[in-house]
């Protein structure tokens, strides 16, 4: 039994968004009455099953989405960097074997979500940081080396992030963003007094506080519970 | 000569975001060391230029805009409804007719820009707030005297603004606005240290003040502020 408010943070590690989005919600439940539960997806279908399509493709909007995630980054603290070539990266490697891993990585992991967390912030920081792949075993097995897992742990995430169970797992979670109502990421869902309050983007935290009755206190609510 | 930072808004009154960006930015000019200067221009040639399309036309974007104004008006304190038929109302319609008018009147207005600060209000209120028509001469008249203008100011206002004259003025702020960067309405340019920082969108305030050296106590700075 807890009164603890769940925020459940649906996310891609192939969104620079959701990276920003990310780092605030782990900073927070430091600072709020809330118990955040990760819930890594596919962002490939999200788009597909929205029928959305990525804000890049109109060229002004990718020029702003630049400035803006630089800017951002900046008063994140968050040391995002466009990779060279973003549409390769976003779009044309995506992230399907990424998110297989992560899912695999959460589905062993029993205790917290430590692991989770970490993995997906090395895999964001090589992506969005490194300008380095995340679709490659050996690409996914570096990043969970430097979050901290053994060889063996790595060696059997890998193994289970290609079976049928964790690929149904991606797939039922991404539904899951979908039914409630999402069309791309990172998607929070609050629920409060039973019903689920969605809020898309990291742009509505200030809004998501008043709606919880919490208190927004910035992107980096006291510098040392920023651990990057 | 002053030490004020300008800060333009562009906006067109068929957009609801952008009645928020400009309740916000009404009030903050009396709190931050702000010049505001309203640019009024037509979103229709905005998406044209710029080759983006409103965000409603994805039906999981659409619900989810509607939910999302819907919490904003409460928490930023504006009477924001969406009207019945929203689709008619914004692309069929259209504001073409209103902001011409509005350029009238702020081409006329000499001393300031309560006027045509007013005028917009009346007319946002209209279409999203009393889900009413913002297309006809009659519409508008009627926006315009809620706004304190007089009847002689009114028609003359309705006359120029089918002028050559208001129409390449409405034409040349809107090419301002693309310049910039623009795919969308409210745009703001702050010129700091010189250079125009762009921001689009209602949800980019915090890091704008944090940008430009001010503080950002929330979109109800004083509730005495709120002149709604």
């Amino acid at each position: 039994m807890t009164s603890k408010k769940v925020i459940e943070l649906f996310y891609d590690v192939v969104s620079p968004y959701s990276w920003l989005g990310f780092e605030v919600m782990c900073r927070y439940r430091q600072v709020w009455n809330i118990e955040l539960k990760l819930r890594p997806a596919f962002l490939g279908g999200i788009m597909h099953g929205s029928g959305n399509k990525p804000p890049g493709l109109v060229p002004k909007k990718f020029l702003y989405m630049a400035k803006d995630l630089n800017r951002l980054a900046g008063y994140f603290g968050v040391p995002l960097q466009t990779p060279s070539d973003p549409f390769e990266a976003m779009f044309n490697k995506g992230s399907l074997s990424a998110m297989r891993f992560v899912t695999a990585v959460q589905e062993r992991e029993k205790d917290g979500d430590k692991q989770v967390e970490q993995v997906c912030r090395e895999l964001w920081k090589r992506i969005w940081s490194d300008d380095k792949d995340i679709t490659e075993p050996g690409s996914l097995s570096e990043a969970a080396m430097k979050a901290g897992l053994s060889d063996s742990e790595i060696k059997e995430a890998l193994k289970l992030s290609t079976t049928k169970e964790i690929k149904d797992k991606l797939k039922r979670v991404t539904q899951e963003a979908l039914d409630h109502g999402a069309f791309g990421f990172p998607l929070l869902v609050c629920h409060v007094n039973g019903k689920p309050e969605m809020f898309f983007g990291s742009d509505r935290f200030e809004l998501m506080a008043h709606c919880i009755g919490e208190k927004w206190l910035g992107p980096q609510p006291g510098k040392s519970a920023a651990k990057l």
